[in-house]
């Protein structure tokens, strides 16, 4: 959000700072209270679906809803408020989330029914990135996602085989199976072999024929093995991006060792100056020395 | 498919370069949209497999499996057409995925039912590895490849152990439990066993006596730790190979061994200086002396 | 427990050496006797549960039960008898651990059903790492959980994710799918939610509409695919906890940097010779040279 | 197998060859004989134990059950005739295998139903091991049970922790759900929460209170998130094993680089001769030459 810029008066500005940045007290201080009211609504949400608690409180959570939401509202005509360019933000990424969190509410005036989508609002807790920015979870984060990016052509490439795997072993069960078994359609075939493959397993849909029995055992195998090939590649990825964070790879001039430090100015091993553009300052005092290798 | 060649004709050829390869925008073209009807052909048989589709637009699903049968009949010709030895094709692993993808159409003229076979014509998709081929994903999928070749002796024997607990559970449960809790015969035991060891645990037979339930504890313990075993083979292997990238394949000029670390050097067997573009450091104060192999 | 100190008499010295300390035999053969009586409690709690065993035995488990509150108490009061300060003890873990082990039943005379309760007495079986601290355990022990620490925060920002992710799958399933099929609620939803992510699968409450089976198969892909992610993270922090047995903890004499590798003979930051036995190799041929920090 | 020794006569030294040595094409071929006859007649146990064939085949069943059973006591008859002592033998592990295989048929002669028994004869493959050995599984199955056998004491403490864990919440859950949910004793949820932490999720017992589903979840996560421990444990000992294998620890004398093959014999990165006890090659024809760091 640093391209963000505030209309030029001052009141525009310390508002501004409040509701846009993180680095004064008052500012962190509204972070946390906008998260809490975030997480307060959803959980209002959360409550409100429970039939039991529906009927009997209704109307609080009637008046609990309208009440975040005029309050989300207020919020973003603030925010947009003592903005230079308004528009800017509300195609924002954290823009249109803010926008989505209140429309349900006001579109359920319209549409009933619109309301259950308020527990998009829970988006908004992405917010909570930027009080973590503060800490140091960016980095850690960072190297995961980092991780994760890198990997991602072979995971790809894992999820493609996967699909193959299960349209073709649903479609084999999908022939083999009576439909009684609940195997009515290709589709539901596939939905079955996701949920052996992966093995969740949830029992709704079962083989109940040998051969039938037969292909989930082997779907089973398969899932219970090729799960090693994402966590191999990720884990080998960490590794790389925390080793690549602490070593350098160039080598010694002296004598060639490569494993040093980021941070080494000498070689570990002969002590040969390693930084090449700055004078060694062990030669300060004594011009002739040299450093051996 | 390196090894095809086109028929040597002018138009024969053209027509070969636009179907076998793919470094012409033309024959990219072609590929993409030969894999798009090859995936929308699959969908169609999916769709068609759910009872109130078919029901209802039965007639359309078979005019569109024609059109698809011909479409790719027409296709395999076109493409035996243009080669110098049609048979060669045909004998080669996409020749007969192409065959197999169409034949199951002209079967169900003869055979009744044939027709559920279509969906082997998913099968013709892993010509996206021909378009991926161009991309970098190929590089990627070989490492993949590659670790799991290496660690498919390691996997071979946990498999191996795999069934052999599989089996002398099952055994032990079969005789445990009654036949009233699902375990009437071993091979169904076995079932069980599967499901249970690889954490799937449908539900559909599950133990009732507390000896059953105390041994089904067993294999989910067992199985729940020895996902360790592949994991951890298979990310060594990733590992490895990605760090294989640390050794360059050029023979020493003075022994010929050739499997030294791109950082070397000195030949770690003969102790030949290895960089022939820069001058051992070893002659810098004694001209006369050489290494020697 | 170093903390704790004997009331300065001879009788109570002796008996907080064999109570609290386990180096004598005496004192492990009391620690291990205390485990084995600990277990043998937890042990008659589970058997009372069991309706038929409770049924017909009754009497036995209940003098059972009162025959180790007693003993539990007399140990508590001998351990408080032979400390110079016993309300310390009171307050330390493992003190409040041997008080909530002997609460419930002492409750159950005024409140019934505490009894149940009794189960907590497992955790005096923390006591256990008390010997296996003797043995080569710890060392492992605390390298498994300084490695859980240092990878804590990435598992928080995953189990984060994992908790958004699952939050907003199991909203959307509820707004799909009917209640009939279970999801009665947003929590009833995000407990089905988490079932399917964790690859659980119990199967009590599964989707029944096309895409309500669609957005399942899309959890358990999520759910299948990111355990690789923990998984990662932590094979990465064991490699590296093994891997820091590389680091010597001895600071350079020159400037003071204590994290050098144990292989490293120069100091990286200031180029001193750091093996104070052996004479520096540089001064070889130039004795007025001293490196300089 | 190398202690045993034949009974020294002719006929018996050539039978002993045959039936326990594997390396003459005769001995190699009995061993693969023997292992069908074993995976055969546990097929036929495995077939005889579906009712349906059973029914049907009953007789034939019997018969070949009796054949296998003469064929395996004779074979067992002659490795005791050709063995020096045969005690010996019948004491080691295979020998105990060979008895028990062949035991629960004659035993069913006195004592019906002990014929089920048979399946034990499964055991008899593990002597697929001793044609493996000849091939290159040998290597690396010691590799993964080298590792295995390092980590323990880790993976021990993770099956405590487990356990601990499983009997709390166990306990837990049992307080609060109802018996009519399947919560019927402490040994029972304790089956319900191996069940739920394993991720095997049979679904026979689920919490039906929105308190115990709660505590579920948490059971769910901390199972999909301690997988982690024993995959990183057991990766990184793969992974040091692996490398332990390739790379010796010692620096080279000259520059101290310290990551060289073992089968290095001059270091890569400075040409020093490594192996201290044997004199440099390079040296025979020229004294005065030496090598320089």
């Amino acid at each position: 959000m640093n391209h963000l810029k505030p209309a030029g008066e001052g009141l525009r500005t310390r508002v501004f700072q409040i509701i846009f940045e993180s680095d004064t007290p008052l500012a962190k201080g509204f972070d946390i209270a906008l998260i809490g009211a975030i997480l307060t609504s959803v959980l209002v949400v959360m409550l409100e679906s429970i039939p039991g608690l529906r009927a009997d409180h209704g109307a609080w959570f009637y008046r609990l809803e309208w009440g975040f939401t005029l309050l989300f509202t207020l919020e973003l005509a603030v925010r947009l408020y003592c903005l230079e360019r308004p528009w800017q933000y509300l195609r924002s990424f954290y823009g249109i989330i803010d926008l989505v969190a209140i429309l349900p509410t006001w579109l359920a005036l319209v549409l009933p029914g619109a309301q259950s989508l308020v527990v998009v609002r829970l988006l908004r807790t992405l917010r909570i990135f930027r009080v973590l920015r503060l800490m140091e979870f960016v980095g850690e984060g960072r190297l995961l996602i980092g991780a994760l990016v890198r990997s991602s052509h072979q995971i790809f490439l894992f999820l493609f085989t996967v699909f193959m795997l299960v349209t073709i072993f649903a479609s084999l069960v999908y022939l083999i199976e009576p439909a009684e078994a609940g195997f009515t359609s290709i589709p539901t075939a596939i939905y079955w072999a996701v949920v052996t493959l992966t093995t969740v397993g949830y029992g709704d849909i079962t083989p109940v024929t040998p051969l039938g029995q037969a292909i989930s055992v082997m779907v089973m195998l398969i899932g219970y093995s090729i799960i090693a090939v994402p966590t191999g590649v990720f884990s080998a990825e960490v590794i790389r991006s925390i080793r690549a964070d602490r070593y350098s790879d160039e080598a010694c001039p002296g004598c060639g060792y490569d494993r040093h430090e980021k941070n080494a100015r000498y070689c570990l091993r002969c002590g040969t100056w390693l930084d090449e553009d700055t004078p060694d300052p062990r030669q300060g005092d004594d011009d002739t020395t040299t450093p051996r290798a």
